[in-house]
């Protein structure tokens, strides 16, 4: 496979068993995992997950779910707070498949019971701390007044509390992961003892890839919906969530210049690649670590290389004087990318080290 | 037009006004306009710079000026450091069309030599103070040395020198943009003195939007080459360059839920649309600012309401308590970008005023 500009590159090998890795922990665990599409984003990648048995995925957006109602899923939840206008995609799904969608407003059930014209399964969006959207886990009046009034519509059925907790993800380390997972856990928890009287068969569902990766206690929780494992990234490696040779994208990037007076140099490789995602470290700002190939895939991270800034087209990396003149004008290198989901998005097609490309879905 | 989700408006008279604009400029200062087209990267907003009279721009890679070839476009400077491993592009296009590429190291000359087929001009990459490509602006024998290899093979034209001073995007004002076009300018100038003699048709080309949005001495810079003035955007007017009245696109963003406790309202609009480009004012982060419909295209932004969080398709939005309830649910409200060019790049596609879709290169 010969690479003449910037690259995303799949170890499909990887992949898989991340795949396989968290499958295995959610029968262990006799939770349901439902994986979240949206870092992947691609029809044959999610072929994989059929093979290891998965039948529902979630997504982030109305116009993903109707892509992978396409390639065949049947059972799809809308991770993303109901867009309302979006009901006529609403409607349309919600005729062929089991819809799942999130609300955490008695208004917005309002507008939906109006509007619905088939059965449709709906979660109330809980925020168990990290702040984003839901209602606050100890708001049971409120989250009650939402259930009355999915109540008043037969074609929309209450089916469970779910959550992100996205904080997970500026965890430092283990503990801290293990620390978030037990307290949202808890609170899903009880949520869910208050309501099962009522309502038996709700499920509560969690997902974020720290907690789904690392933690072991997930005895009470119904479902886990983690997306980002698929490939991991620098993020996750940093908080602990895997290890950096689990990481299963790199951004393949030709070397175009060389600024040895200040360890820079220069490759195609940009922010329209990458994304400006960075992570903060040791008072340096980076947005990539750089790799080079070993036996035929990227090697790991090498030490104090990374990307320090990125503009449109342009990649800035960092080295030390003593590796410096093993780079060359022409050469490629391998950049780990700091948040796999956005750099996949943005690159819209894969291409595996067997020089297979594997096309996403272009949401626009 | 019915607006259902995520959709980036285009206000093509304020977008044709910037064009005219610019055009005014270069004509007053006597100074060739070729505008750079990474920020709009679309063949029919081309096409309007082909009805100012303009008949030649600059592209940030190899596949772009394929893309502009093939909407006619004849005489393309590919405004990045040649990628050697892209030769066969640059044979192609070297072929079909007015070709300049940008060099900054006498190995890359040394490779281009061996492997190019057809006429080619170059600009040597000059660093006038930026410090992110280009050669050192003093360093006369290095420059030398370069030209010494472009004049050993007959095919590939010497042209000039090139640069773009885009520490000005960081400038606070004004005054800041004139003198750092002052002191690059000066830099150019000196360049050509000291050359013209060996090169009396050698050009100098600048090319930052704030310096050719208000400067005025362009009289001996002989190529202006902006790119972002076709839209600006946020980090524009925040630093001079335009007014917020200027600006050309915003991102159409349903609202999704409401946070009253925190001052937050949720859109339907994220790093997958925006960017995560963002500056900091006042102690805050900022991803957009916020503006209503008003007339039939989006207002002014309202004071004090802005993007202060992204995630993939998230956007957390500050509003403040009495401007809190005149958003809804099921609301469309404008962002207007912090970086127009990195949003263009990820939305793929415009919509006027007048519901009309404009496609855009898809580099990928």
């Amino acid at each position: 496979m010969k690479i003449t500009k910037p690259t995303l590159l799949l170890d499909k090998g990887k992949c898989r068993k991340n795949i396989e890795n968290m499958v295995d922990r959610a029968k262990e665990f006799n939770c349901k995992l439902r994986p979240h599409f949206k870092t992947h984003q691609s029809h044959e990648i999610g072929e994989w997950f059929k093979e290891f048995g998965i039948d529902s995925c979630a997504v982030s957006s109305l116009e993903m779910a109707k892509y992978f109602h396409k390639s065949g899923w049947k059972d799809i939840t809308v991770a993303f707070p109901l867009n309302l206008l979006e009901i006529d995609t609403v409607n349309y799904l919600a005729k062929e498949i089991t819809l799942n969608i999130c609300v955490e407003s008695v208004e917005t059930v309002q507008h939906l019971n109006k509007e619905i014209r088939h059965p449709l399964n709906i979660f109330i969006k809980i925020d168990a701390g990290y702040h984003r959207t839901g209602v606050q886990a100890q708001k049971l009046e409120e989250i009650q007044s939402i259930i009355n009034e999915i109540e008043k519509n037969e074609l929309v059925n209450f089916v469970g509390f779910i959550q992100h907790a996205g904080h997970s993800y500026q965890a430092k380390g283990k503990e801290e992961i293990n620390k978030i997972h037990q307290e949202t856990s808890q609170l899903m928890i009880d949520l869910k003892d208050h309501f099962k009287k009522q309502y038996p068969e709700l499920i509560i569902s969690n997902g974020d890839t720290p907690s789904c990766s690392i933690c072991s206690d997930f005895d009470h929780i119904d479902e886990m919906r983690p997306g980002n494992f698929v490939f991991y990234d620098v993020m996750q490696a940093e908080i602990g969530s895997c290890s950096y040779n689990d990481i299963a994208v790199a951004l393949a990037c030709p070397v175009v210049a060389k600024h040895k007076d200040r360890n820079e140099i220069i490759l195609y490789g940009g922010a329209i690649h990458l994304s400006k995602d960075r992570i903060e470290q040791n008072g340096r700002t980076i947005y990539g670590l750089i790799s080079k190939k070993e036996d035929e895939r990227w090697g790991s991270p090498i030490k104090n290389c990374y990307m320090k800034k990125l503009s449109q087209e342009h990649g800035t990396m960092h080295v030390d004087d003593e590796k410096f003149d093993e780079f060359n004008i022409g050469d490629i290198v391998y950049v780990l990318p700091i948040h796999s989901c956005l750099t996949a998005n943005l690159m819209s097609q894969y291409t595996t080290l067997e020089g297979v490309n594997i096309n996403m879905f272009h949401y626009r």
